[in-house]
């Protein structure tokens, strides 16, 4: 098969389409045949050098993809060859196949194309399990996620209006803004002209990914029981947390991620977002946001464009 | 009625011995004349001057008291005069009588006395609400608390190991470390000469009255999914937080208090500590650790003790 390889630690003109062995598959998992699959920033981290594939993933950046079943390992259940579906990866969905934990399966939601389903694994299960598995986000609760505009945030924005919070977020452009309130945003905050937190405040469920840098401003943003997740540490690991405010407030800081929880946790998450989220991707209350496609032997351009950070939403490798 | 008046912030000398109004009692509330209450730490730094009776609360210290049922406000329902009974309070509690939420009252557990039920009501509703219903500790989960020989410590580490945790310890002197041991605590760490993170890491939850000075070590010392529950500050407020070490660990950090919170939400404590915690006491599974009684009237005696930090469990005021 074919996948991208990271030659070494670099910029985005590191990986190279390369021709690298099959995948054999555990009795436990899937072979997918992939045709489309996400970009997400931790591709660029794992890129960079800063975020190695957990033990026993593929070596390959890529942490979702759709396409079809080519093989089923002998202890799967409920796949069979020809399946159209998509999956959450540890890695390896910049490549034209790849081996699934069964458990992180997902079918194609009905109306959508490989593509779009391409772009909703990872982002899905990011947005449900820390808003609402974790920080338990309930209706009439008000809900921040800053970067409104990306993957997560477009995600994130839906979900949390679909499920009758406020929902707030940030993002640095007008343009990103408008975009945000046409998926649902009551409140969007120009990061570079307001101060969030008064903009914001107080808040019951904050998704951060930016870290350090907005920690004391998050636990500003929290109200009464407030719940800070974050998700990423685009601005930094260390910072300072006012443990006083946080007592007054009665309030918590999550960090988690997704990727290197043990698999049953995983198919946890997924078979969670198949209950709650398909049907509301089925029913179009909730969209996936594909900014554009670009062919999976082009991925350094896919990099670049996400770095330069003007997409609304994901964007997607097509083999 | 007689109370122990704050004359102002500062030492021990400010308590006084005074004839104050009686307290009125509301459509929810229950006169209480006090027999005994219970010195918590928080009474030393409202008498500092650093933590105000929320609004509404008595002026005078103390947060838990037994004694008997005076009289009873026209919506009460479930108690009636000369009903023996404890109470969690948010203030009030160094006096002869005080008014009580009927929703933070408790009876006295079965064979114990008042003295005994005086040290009940702040430590059971503190150690349940933040480990079992905030922290959700588990059986066969791993719990450590600091202050092993506290009140708060000598309550946690019972709760703890009734409930099937493995339960660990901090405390000062090699006298303290053995009554941990004692009351239950399968590791009792010695923080003036060990190394608490190496002694103990990893733990799952974590409860901890010291704030910033242990943040970072309190983090190192989390295992995967671990809880931090912060409910004092005695080593400060503002500390540092590694979210990269926490989002490896997909870990959290929360911290609150008890007094602050809105009325329902202490009579759901209440409620579930009469449902879990009164059962262990009246089976002498879990028993209330008195270190001595002093009289309220010396009220300033009680807090030097506490301030020595020489007792190990509760210290009690008898009227």
């Amino acid at each position: 098969m074919h996948a991208i390889v990271i030659e070494k630690p670099g910029d985005p003109d590191v990986l190279r389409w390369a021709e690298v062995p099959d995948p054999v598959i555990g009795h436990d998992e899937v072979l997918l045949d992939v045709v489309a699959a996400g970009v997400n920033r931790a591709d660029i981290m794992q890129r960079r050098g800063f975020y190695p594939p957990p033990k026993g993933a593929p070596e390959y950046p890529g942490l979702e993809a759709a396409g079809r079943v080519a093989a089923v390992g002998d202890g799967v259940t409920g796949w069979k060859v020809g399946d159209e579906a998509c999956a959450l990866l540890s890695g390896g969905g910049y490549a034209t196949r790849v081996a699934v934990p069964a458990g992180q399966l997902l079918p194609v939601p009905r109306g959508l194309s490989p593509v779009e389903a391409a772009s909703l694994p990872e982002v899905a299960c990011t947005v449900w399990s820390n808003v609402f598995m974790l920080a338990r986000l309930r209706p009439g609760e008000s809900f921040l996620v800053h970067g409104g505009s990306s993957g997560i945030g477009t995600m994130a924005i839906q979900l949390a209006k679909a499920h009758g919070a406020r929902v707030l977020c940030t993002a640095g452009t007008e343009e990103k803004l408008e975009r945000c309130r046409e998926l649902g945003a009551d409140v969007a905050i120009n990061y570079r002209t307001e101060d969030f937190v008064e903009a914001a405040r107080p808040v019951d469920v904050i998704l951060d990914n930016i870290g350090a840098k907005y920690l004391p401003r998050n636990v500003d943003t929290l109200g009464t029981g407030g719940r800070l997740v974050v998700i990423g540490l685009q601005g930094g690991g260390v910072g300072e947390l006012d443990l006083g405010r946080l007592l007054t407030k009665r309030a918590s800081v999550h960090a988690t991620s997704l990727r290197a929880r043990p698999l049953e946790e995983k198919a946890e998450v997924v078979t969670a977002v198949r209950e709650h989220v398909w049907p509301l991707l089925e029913s179009g209350t909730v969209r996936p946001i594909v900014d554009r496609t670009l062919p999976m032997t082009d991925a350094a351009a896919a990099h670049r464009v996400m770095e330069e950070s003007t997409h609304v939403g994901k964007i997607v490798l097509t083999v």
